[in-house]
């Protein structure tokens, strides 16, 4: 067999086949919901090839999303990956923008899927009352994810300033707000 | 935005932005198990591009097996798509046989992943005492399957008896009695 | 020659070789400077397949960028593709931030070239006195743009505010600041 | 030229400009019939990336299949790669099994050309009186291959016999019958 | 299963899965040599999509090649795949240039394998004084073929004579010479 | 962020996330006219991933091209990328030839846009009296170039006379007339 898990493929991995085991494409860290305690209110838990090396040249993998009740998952992209997720637990609502910038949104339950189109922006937020839970999977080994306020008001070095009150028509006071609220702790 | 959903691209429809709608990307058909009444025990529904009109393109889909105690997905392949499990309820024993011919296999839980990599054999099977299910990624819109023993023993028309005696080594009596018991009732 | 210019393949169509004309290969729409008259100061002119028929499979298309002094290219995505620029007049401040949440930023002048690697955030500046100008390349016929600011706050329907005010960390008051501000004239 | 011949991509080497020859595009080991002494009664002989390295990300291979009088390529996928097959000497029925279960099969002779989609089980058998022999094409440098008897009934270590006799409907005895005139000897 | 041979797709036909027939498959064009009477000596038969509809999408092809003795396949290039060549009779001398201008060539005969990368400048020539052919793979369903000396000197219409008196630091009249001779009778 | 600088991957390197700076993506070699002093009277500069390490695994790249008055970029491949140009400055007649052999020409001028379709042969003459020059674009990170003439008349080692003779319809005396005037200097 042809799999990559011990020289380097895409910086990761390659093992000759009598070398692999079953443990290369095995995962159990997506099996209880993770502790939520940060300001949006939801955890995401990934399962690709920074975990599973047989995925490695395999173009797939999961994510496991947890909310709290009112949680979110904020407005992001995954640069390399289209998204489609089944609810294991709870109600969320959730939506993406298409490049038209037509909000495409529904309302979905436990047992519902919904797709994220490559590269879109999207969100997920838990609307119920009790925690809620995703299964997300992906059509890329590392799909990367860029959450869209953390990207532009806490990245090292910073997004100046004017970038941002001219993007958003803000003010240099109402960046330094956001930016100190989403600044890492 | 671009989304096939109303033209025809590999076979499947394209919709102008404006006509696209939240239920092109929502599916509720994995919500509940599928009732297991068949011979092997198990179940496999599928969230493909045939179901989400906007999955054409986007390279993704979902699907959910049921298994009874004891239920087996039998050993098959998707000739398009690597597989990615998260075990949903349950408990199986799982495995895919290399290029090499060695066998990959492992016992799986709730809540536990496991990959069987591009177009190879493999199988999952319920050896708990409680019916079982997960959710399987794959990193194609419309994976395909062929069930190893369904499509040898049991295609329209018949694979001819002497393909099946050389390659298994039996008889043409016990070549008809796989097929007798394999046909579809 | 396989050119699809005249039966619908992605969507655009196809022509059989005798049909297809250089035409079908040229565009003049980039020759001239875009009139700036807007909020952000800058004017992006695809030259994609949706100019130029012949790219229709080619993967590939260019865009023309003008900023007026002060002008900005505000934070966007490319979903479907990486974008190189070259720049034609003046001068820019630069930059895209990776999936690890890093600036990575950079003031170019006339003849630089700069990349901003697929599906990232990215933004251009002129923070000259003169108006700048870039060609910027793009591997994909119709790479799609998302930007960010109005994606989020200007999308028909509108993203809800419970979704802006817990990703941004601000409150209702200025969620509807900021939509009012963008929103479409 | 960009081979990669030397340092390793994907398992295989990459060489310098400077440093490929001509025979890192040669191979001369297809030429003559192959000695068919197994149970099967044919012989498959590879001239993919591992014999010619000059291949190694080029996306093509060849294969020679020779066949004595009744002998059989028993049925077969290749997870990476369509084939297909021109038949030098003999005559030959052939066929493939669709995932709708659908037997796609033909009788063909000298000089006949036949398709092999990708991932689909697929055998051909030697009905006539001479030895015979195609030389197959394959979109992989390194298509791989899984003999379906022998993966199900051969492998190391052995598929569970209760998930053969679900699969195949036959009880233990007949399953270890298989599996003894399978064994490697 | 998925076969494109009704609907267009990629400009070409998809069928049902019910109405595809073995024929969707099948060739029989280059069983034998093609009659050669052309001043270069050589003719190729093409087994691509457009005359086995299943081929469609499923990125394979393969081509006959016969040569007179003495006959030349001239220098050309496959703009859309990598060639692998297997030879069924006489004896060849085969080369192709890299893009460092490197001549990679070699002589070969009956039964060996020779590899022409994706996209360069490649030729085979019969110097023995036996008929010779070849069957030749792509990883293409339609390659695409242009054959230097008729692109440059006989195209519809002409190659302005200044852009070849400069390429090939002839004169006019030399250029006309050439043009006259390639010129279709 | 998952950016190749570093470890090998394609032969160029990847850099882990800390390591990567603004000058990985950044060239400034294409800011001035190349000093055009040989036969053709042409040059064309690379701004590709030899030149931009951060473009490794992104499928993209430019490229400058000056032309004195006259100046001719000779007839030429590129075996991996489409390329569409962009006018800088003066006026050039441009041209491709489809594989039904059919020149797709026209006479464009500055901030005008061309495509020449992937791996055709192409070319771009200078027929103005001020020097020329353009940005092309391409979709690859390193297209690679034949120059037809010099490929098969100035190659290393040689291409032999008797290919040439007959492909060309010419002499010895004129091919080893043309060999002379091509070789390198």
């Amino acid at each position: 067999m042809y799999v990559c898990v011990g020289v380097k493929v895409n910086g990761f991995a390659c093992k000759k086949d009598a070398d692999v085991t079953e443990n290369d494409f095995f995962f159990s860290g997506l099996a209880k919901p993770a502790v939520v305690n940060n300001t949006v209110g939801s955890v995401v838990t990934g399962a690709n090839v920074e975990k599973i090396p047989g995925l490695n040249t395999l173009g797939v993998s999961l994510s496991r999303i947890d909310y709290q009740p009112g949680g979110l998952n904020p407005p992001h992209t995954h640069p390399r990956a289209t998204e489609i997720i089944f609810v294991l637990d709870g109600e969320l609502d959730v939506g993406f923008i298409t490049t038209a910038n037509k909000l495409i949104s529904k309302s979905i339950k436990k047992g519902d899927i919904f797709v994220f189109p490559k590269g879109l922006v999207h969100f997920q937020q838990n609307n119920g009352k009790e925690p809620a839970s995703v299964i997300a999977g992906f059509n890329s080994q590392l799909p990367g994810t860029q959450s869209i306020a953390v990207t532009l008001f806490a990245s090292t070095p910073a997004v100046p300033d004017h970038v941002l009150t001219k993007a958003f028509q803000i003010g240099t006071k109402e960046v330094n707000k956001i930016k100190s609220r989403l600044a890492p702790k």
